[in-house]
């Protein structure tokens, strides 16, 4: 069954240009004009921009946290990835110390099995490098297809892990070609910031954001690509908030290491005065790392239009208001760590991005799907419109104004941080693989559809 | 009439894929399998890759130096830069002071009619931002399509500009839209430096380096982005050289500014040490900026790796060893500055770079083709292969292996800076618009048949 | 004739401690308990430090600018000096193109004559660097003891060098052992901006500021520290104002680079708002430099904490508001540049700065005297006290607090940019060589007494 | 009983004159000509400077290491520092996770008790700072009078503590105002290339070098800074080895943070290429941090110079070579870390930076004595030639010419590193309060009339 993609504009990281584009398949097989259409199902693109799906680095699906669970699952979590012009996810594979990661990992399709819509894959997380996990990293790498392998700096006694667990992981990776990706906080700082904090009595969500000062994430950052140096290896950062960070990032790429870093679109738009909205409100506004101080927007935009930061994620990690939220009234401690942008990322960074200026629209492409499928081992079967590729393919209408609303989204989730946000840009139609997922703004998907995502061992993008 | 390249490895700054590409006219028309080749010349791209052809944006043919000229002229130049996989040029055309702008294009109109094979455009040279200049500029910008304009800050008394100059050319280049460039020596150190190693006798070529040291570069680089930053303006650097020019454009991308930087093989493979070649071969390696330490070449690498540098020219200013940098002898500061470059661009990089692993596939074709089509207001006419972008392409095998040499290049002069250096890499056919230049390593253009590019406004990549 | 200074607090750069100071004739003899003290007029500094008398190394007497003339002349300027707790100056003496140094010199030694009341040095302009300038200058530093050279990076057209002047005075500075002092503005840039201000009918006392970025002075201190690297040689940056020209300032310091800073009063306690006074108040708040926002005062306090700032000048440049400042009236050009600070230095540094923690008392001599003295080639007659230093010396009555008011300051001009300010600190008394100067709050000092100060060749402190 | 120190050159951090010194019991009562000397004892101090005696912020003596003890205790070790010129020192106070930090000072104070024949006072570990250790610090700061926290970053599970432990003695330190040291060494990266090079069979002495990597030091020194900055504490970094951490204090020092370093001779003199002399002669060389490449040498004279390092210490911490450092034949783990240094500090700073002008003859004196006494709480009653200071004077001869020796040393140890060094200056005679330790270069001490020292709590020099 063909598909015939007719009088859209391609956008590719690189390309913008009037094409028609035929999929055969699960594949695109032509661009151009004039293709030969016969049989072809015709699909009119007309004023739209015809995008790769794109590619969320960073997801947290049917993930426990604190006592609870974020509240979206593999399908509706996909599903609105889909509805947001996303196509592929790597979500994150927790792991235990003592757990053998092959059952992690189980977990984790078990998860997926049946319920996502659109292909997936797994980060997966070392808690411990011991001998064994070492070990069996090798066989994670080259037969699970897990490529990159996420370091907690953060969380004491909950996910961290110390710089022993770091190096080795660093070393690890470089052997076995794998990116390695942190979650850069000091924990101990924060640990004890955060003690303080409880015991003057300061329990408000504010508090989360001063207990966790830029500086931390500096600080790590810096010692994760310190290590990373002396390993030799490859390094990821994920959900870059400050400038602190980026500026460790510029000095590490100035001296050619290969250190990459992902911001999200909350640190774009958002500042640390949402934290302080009333009436619990702030909750909402609960990020690891916090949202910052507004002038840091400006050096992650810079950051993304001069090729500092590479990607945009993210980290969706949704928890309703209602008894997950709340739970965090009087102990600011207590509340779950994260929110719903899975639907949003793609809008946002086009309407406040390209539209404004602030970068242009190929570069919207690559830090939204080419760059990570590249980085992640999925290009080019992922991320682009090219011959040969996936027909992940994106239908966007630049043009269409909309407004942000948990009324109108479709993460399962009772509020989104963006309400209210009038924003450029929306999707018409999804296609992954070749078949649609979202049509004319319906769904249109199955569960159990998506595919899960054997990815390839790091190479320089 | 339509040609069919078939079986190739399409490369784009973005892409690697296999797939026929189906030219019709001057225009590639589509791309994929199983095209509509009917009525199609069919040409044979097995084994090769496809390549948008690679656009020079440092090029002086023709042109008056020190009392001599250039040794090649647009016919000899352009067909050379073709033999190289290049199939535009943006060519520096100089102005004196006193002498209308438009004076000067169309003498460099002059030179261009009827020799050029391959499509060119035109820098421009303000050497004195008066009052008509500026005004002047406007239609420069305008009509002629030249959207961008070179400052010199060296050659003192002779090319060089004040800071006045530079700074009333960035702000006029900011309202018009235009990308200042910049040849960044302190001008008064090296007057001064070069007036005394002649009183003190020394003569030969190193001194040609030993006075034009790497911090009057970085000084100068660092004069003129703080100029732009000042004019909220847009700088490319020409022909960096060095780690101290690489930190300072590191810094200000870092900061968000617009400032770009080129380098060139020759800083990219050769050294200091050249210069000091016996029999007064050291004179062939004599460039402005010099060849420096071996060890600036690692700190180039990984800023066109890491995006701090976004493309590679070649500068190519050829004169012969035998009566032109021969009037060098016995006074370095007669030698000509420059050298033939202009056909090994492409080998060099891909040789040197992407087969030892410090480039990318695609990083290649962005450094040499791409990136300088953004910058210079070509894209996405030239710089991509992609539907109803020009057909300019490169038919490039990259396991053939072969010795650089003056026996065998096509440039119209009488040494080879790299001359016995093996390299991989070799163009083996090229069409400019459709039409083949080159075809099976054998030249079947025409003089005339290039055409002048009136580029577009500078707007971010 | 003996001085028994008894009962103080001795401060020097280095030490602080209890003990009476013995004079005999222009020196000091001892120090210590118990001291053979017969014959000794006893003077009692009960409560008062005992500091070395300040040293002021930018002071602008008697000179023309803009068709006016600074209303201190060497009188008025020394007394005011001396109740400040100054006991000797360094002057800068101007040049002219064509004109001889030793006629220049002449001219500031006749302004001088019979007026100082304290010891005066000068400070030489360099405005042009030709073959006879740089012979004078040998004669100049051995024979006059003129050991620090002046080049001004601004005042296009009025003062301003090119660097070909700057690179060549310091390379001729390092043969003769001379610092060479930056006042560093892009004079081009300035130039520029002035005018289109003025074009744009922007000619209010703000504009001044707003037409001489921070950027502007950066990268001249930038500029001038990458020249005096280049020639291996020394600098002093005049009047440092902003972060930008700190940073590059640190920058070469941490390099070993034998480069220092001084910066003045009015930019630790002054910002640019006070150009934003009505009445043209601003006018009075004209200085270049300009005042910087008022963050800025951090980071220059912060330098002069951890050594990155040296000294603390006065750029004591004074004109009255009434018939000279008020030339300015509708074109802001025309104020005269500068201000009256010669006599309030010590005590705001020490009230701003000591008083509230930001320096230490030893580092506030240190920054006024002392590094001045080394500096400058006037140590260890001056700059401490010690034995068989002169007996420069000032009774300050740290617990004084008092008002400053151009009702009651003994400089020549008709108001104080400081008015109203209430400081901690208080200069009782002053002795020049020994003898009274200052005593009890009176003047008691003599038009001449002064003498002139032959200063030695610079050696690293 | 009175002293008459007559015919030197007295030289502190700040001046350098004539003078005769008169010493009555044990503090300095006079500097001057014609003091009034009836009834002192002469002491020609013709042609010799008369110092502050040197104050070694940074011994080992009589200190348990890897199952050995150093081999000097605190009668050999003060007296061998004494022939070196200084008179006091802080030697580290070693704890225990566990025990009561009185129980471990008491420990110390038995050490000394008895034996020192210089004053002397105590750094004291942290190694857990839980909350019972926290509240003991303020009877240590405010009873013990030991205001310097020393926390290990390096040799993990045995000194090394976590970032928790340093931020909560930074954050108690600034409560109580001590100052916080830092042994600057990623531990857990250290752990692991140790283990990887003995499993790999490298067991000689330069893989100690090659396992502590410079990116480590840098890494941790940056660390530790940062924490410094969030607890808004003082730090000051022991044994300063290389160019990675000499930038991060410089870039904490332009930001205005009280940040201190600290190098030592060995890092100044000596390289590692000193690991790899033959016949095992490499463990004698074995320091933590390790030598390092040479031209960090130039990187620590700068920063010395230019004072971004403040202090040199001798990290004195002697083993025999036989018997001790032979302990690691086979196994460089097992040598113990550090060497011989106390005695020949100010010699070797003097020869090789004072005579050589790296540094001036005041810094020597800051750097040795002044800045120590200062930084740790012990000024002005050490660390100057004061009125009222304790008469802690060196006679030091700087035209003499000598060898350093293990044969002439005195302190009790097999070898010396500098062994055939031909070196400038020669301490003459040593006071201590007054008394002579060393008189004409013959010990005339007595163990045990060195006195403990209160130190006062941290204030900014």
């Amino acid at each position: 069954m063909k598909k015939w993609i007719r009088g859209g504009t391609v956008v590719t990281a690189a390309d913008t240009y009037q094409a028609d584009v035929l999929v055969e398949g699960e594949k695109v097989v032509a661009i151009g004009y004039n293709l030969d259409t016969t049989g072809a199902e015709e699909i009119d693109a007309t004023g739209c921009y015809v995008l790769p799906g794109g590619i969320d680095p960073h997801t947290h699906l049917d993930m426990p946290f604190g006592g609870t669970v974020t509240s979206d699952n593999f399908f509706t979590g996909t599903k609105a990835a889909a509805f947001g012009g996303t196509t592929s996810i790597i979500d994150f594979c927790l792991t235990s110390k003592g757990e053998s990661l092959q059952s992690a990992i189980s977990t984790w399709h078990e998860k997926a099995r049946g319920k996502a819509v659109i292909d997936y894959g797994f980060h997966l997380m070392v808690s411990d490098a011991n001998d064994q996990v070492l070990e069996e990293l090798e066989s994670v790498v080259a037969n699970d297809g897990i490529t990159s392998l996420k370091v907690f700096m953060a969380y004491k006694n909950v996910l961290m892990a110390d710089d022993e667990t770091l190096f080795k992981t660093l070393i690890r990776a470089k052997e076995l070609g794998a990116l390695v990706q942190v979650h850069a906080e000091n924990g101990d700082v924060l640990d004890y910031l955060t003690k303080q904090a409880l015991a003057e009595g300061n329990t408000d969500p504010i508090y989360h954001a001063y207990t966790r000062p830029p500086e931390a994430e500096g600080e790590a950052t810096g010692r994760a690509i310190a290590l990373t140096a002396l390993a030799d290896a490859q390094l990821y950062v994920v959900h870059v908030s400050c400038a602190d960070a980026v500026r460790r990032i510029a000095e590490a790429r100035e001296k050619g290491w290969n250190i990459y870093g992902e911001t999200c679109p909350q640190y774009l738009v958002l500042d640390i005065t949402d934290l302080d909205r009333p009436d619990f409100e702030g909750a909402k506004y609960v990020w690891s790392p916090p949202l910052r101080e507004k002038w840091n927007q400006d050096v992650l935009w810079s950051a993304l239009k001069n090729g500092i930061l590479q990607t945009v994620g993210s980290d969706h990690c949704p928890f309703n208001f209602a008894g997950q939220k709340e739970l965090g009234r009087g102990d600011f401690t207590k509340i779950p760590n994260g929110g719903p942008i899975i639907e949003d990322r793609l809008t946002l960074l086009f309407s406040e991005g390209v539209r404004q200026g602030k970068i242009s629209l190929n570069q919207f492409v690559d830090l939204t799907s080419t760059k990570v499928a590249k980085l992640f081992g999925m290009f080019p079967q992922k991320g682009t419109i090219a011959v040969g590729s996936d027909a992940d393919i994106v239908l966007f209408d630049p043009a269409a104004k909309r407004t942000i609303s948990a009324e109108t989204h479709h993460m399962n989730v009772d509020y989104n941080p963006f309400e209210g946000k009038e924003v450029y840009g929306e999707v018409v139609s999804v296609l992954s693989r070749g078949s649609f997922v979202v049509r004319d703004k319906q769904f249109v998907g199955q569960a159990g559809a998506g595919r899960y995502l054997k990815r390839s061992r790091f190479t320089r993008p």
